[in-house]
């Protein structure tokens, strides 16, 4: 595989390009700082919830740290989540697991647009199903030996470009941040203080 | 560890109660189904992403499948993402790797509650800041040997409970799905074919 570095419309010239709908200079500019100094890709990312009784709480993400300095989003973004009536919630909002479809759908979506923009491959539509497979004996503590995460995600994808690049469009996914975290796994560390 | 099968209100006869916002007999109710018939515990999470350009993309979350039955949400939930200026976005929407952190404090925060009503620990209130590190050079494709997603996540929790029962409430974030899809890593299976 190649990387966003190389191959690029700024190859040709043509840095004020549009590919996908990403403004390609701009997206150089970052890699190219980054390939400058590499602790400028050094990030972290931040979410703050607050429960709101029964299955209800509400994340807020403001900003996050990158490029060495803290970077705020335009605006306050409030995600919802909640259980159906099933699982004993109000139903106010997805509940979590499926806000984890929702960031590994975003994800995979997102790096196979961008690395398919550098590499000059169009798309003009993109849309995807995921379906997950959990037991909830695992999360209800009814059987030890039955896990209590997703076991099995399936992504399915359907894009509108030239047919001939849909092997190497399914290849750039790889690079996607979620689905590496949920595929390689990630170290969690919590900590629980009194408030 | 004890289990939301154990220890319950419902054993005292107070299967009526509401701890912490949930109301404990539905709960208990699912969870004795799920013994009687361990099958009833397989469920299907799904959602839907459709590219809305650039790094815009949008998430719709309709309903799963669980107790042998397709159960709709009582409506469609919309989750945008999309990438800061910085990353070549426009900004509508928490990014991808935000909405994995939403994930992650979401679970783990209905997980304690949940598991801390049936042991009958009454929660006041409950809030938690998380933070994870990525190296961007991963995802750009810069360095093979930097990891694409999240490295590390650190989920700090402040709750108003029985200053006891800290170390026993952070026990039970251990049953959360999606700490444990973090953690122990999950298949994932993608298709890409051509719409």
């Amino acid at each position: 595989m190649t990387d966003l570095a190389t191959n690029t419309p700024a190859q040709s010239g043509n840095t004020d390009a549009t590919v996908n709908g990403i403004h390609m200079s701009t997206l150089k500019d970052t890699v190219h700082a980054i390939e400058q100094e590499p602790d400028l890709g050094q990030c972290k990312f931040r979410a703050r919830n607050t429960w709101l009784g029964g299955n209800h709480n509400c994340t807020t993400v403001t900003g996050f740290y990158g490029a060495r300095q803290e970077i705020a989003h335009k605006q306050q973004y409030e995600l919802h989540a909640d259980e159906p009536p099933i699982l004993a919630g109000k139903d106010e909002g997805a509940n979590p697991v499926e806000h984890l479809l929702n960031a590994l759908a975003a994800c995979v979506t997102t790096s196979m647009v961008a690395h398919a923009a550098v590499r000059g491959i169009h798309i003009e539509a993109l849309e995807s199903e995921l379906e997950g497979d959990i037991d909830l004996r695992g999360f209800l503590g009814l059987a030890n030996d039955v896990p209590k995460g997703f076991t099995e995600i399936r992504v399915k994808f359907r894009v509108k470009a030239d047919v001939d690049n849909m092997e190497r469009l399914k290849r750039l996914t790889l690079y996607s941040p979620v689905f590496n975290t949920i595929t390689q796994g990630a170290n969690v560390e919590i900590q629980v203080e009194p408030k």
